[in-house]
């Protein structure tokens, strides 16, 4: 069964990955070039789908500065450093993009449209992302029956289903199910800022997105493969 | 009060930009080059948004050639030529693009919350075009419900509203609404072919949204003041 799998490079994208070909699928993986600050995760991706053998891997290019209103696309607006993971919890972060979800989701419906898959796979969280208002299921089911009534397949009785093995677990837990199905985690791109303009590129370990994998990692006593800034690391920080 | 207005620089979004207008709104128009094979219609809707006074309009820009499926995407799907409207209601024709208004929405979702725009306008309508899924009444609702769930405005509670004023008109009612509004049609595009490659170019007068275009104004008694080329225009037929 074919199926299209959001990419992102990430940590969790990656797993989904990892995930729907474990269930059988063929996998159409698909990424984003929106001019977001971390360009760098879209290396990631093609490395990840490379490793994951997908039949084929597409990007989609647009440009979300246009309008900003993240500290993802505008530069005017500072990364959050070094905060708690349970702090990042407590509100709508400013690293949330308008809007980016759905119009992923909506790519990945047209995209499962045009191949006829049945099944779109995307790798949102609810419990480390709970601030993210397009990560929670009530979300997510909203866009299932936006993929039910505006598709000429799901008008014709085959909806696009939304799949999200990834919405009720902890970082932890995904980190474990991406141990299982060999994630090549080296090979994954998490950090929101710009990997320092080295080669390789070096995360910052201290944006939000580096502080929840590390966390994550720590807390499995498993050492995270990605090359860190200095005093990076939990325990060093 | 704000509002992003989708305008394709056809005959209905342009009467709906006109619309939000007459409703007091300070109008973001927002326009799509995804590779249509009418891009001409962008010409028409630049010409359109400076004649109605907008306060700015953005054109986001993405390639759905990347898949096709569509023969407004694909050069290798022929354009249905000299179909009766009632014919053309029957189904879902090749001219549908996959989820082609859950992205226009998307974005238009997305430039509305980062302006803090609490509505987006959308010409799309139930009766001319009842052969497309994501124009019929009940998927712009599903789509309201993402809207509300989908963005940190939704979720303070100030969900953006789908404002859709002409999803109940016929074509016929639309031009008598556009007339009261003064839209200058003669700006506007709506033809699914390319222009004829001319300057200034030439409507098929042979496609879907021609045929449309050209009975309602015929049934008007109105002379659409596009031109058209040979044999186009009904009773020439």
């Amino acid at each position: 069964m074919k199926a299209v799998v959001l990419l992102s490079g990430g940590l969790d994208s990656s797993t989904v990955l990892y995930q729907a070909k474990a269930e059988g699928m063929q996998c159409y993986a698909l990424s984003f070039d929106y001019h977001q600050r971390h360009r760098q995760e879209l290396e990631a991706a093609r490395a990840i789908a490379d490793s994951a053998g997908v039949v084929e891997h597409q990007c989609v290019h647009f440009d979300l500065r246009q309008w900003g209103g993240s500290a993802l696309t505008d530069d005017r607006l500072t990364l959050p450093r070094d905060r708690d993971p349970e702090a990042m919890a407590q509100e709508i972060p400013i690293t949330y993009v308008p809007a980016r979800n759905t119009i992923f989701l909506s790519f990945g419906l047209a995209y499962a449209e045009a191949i006829a898959a049945p099944r779109v796979y995307i790798g949102v969280n609810a419990l480390d992302y709970s601030g993210y208002p397009d990560c929670r299921p009530d979300y997510i089911a909203a866009m299932g029956k936006v993929f039910a009534l505006g598709t000429k397949q799901g008008r014709e009785g085959h909806p696009i289903e939304i799949h999200t093995p990834l919405i009720h677990r902890s970082k932890v837990e995904i980190i474990q199910l991406g141990n299982q199905l060999g994630v090549p985690w080296a090979k994954t791109w998490s950090c929101y800022s710009e990997g320092g303009g080295q080669t390789p590129p070096i995360a910052c370990g201290h944006c939000d997105s580096c502080r929840l994998r590390l966390a994550a990692f720590q807390q499995l006593n498993l050492r995270d493969p990605l090359p860190y800034g200095a005093a990076a690391r939990p325990g060093a920080s």
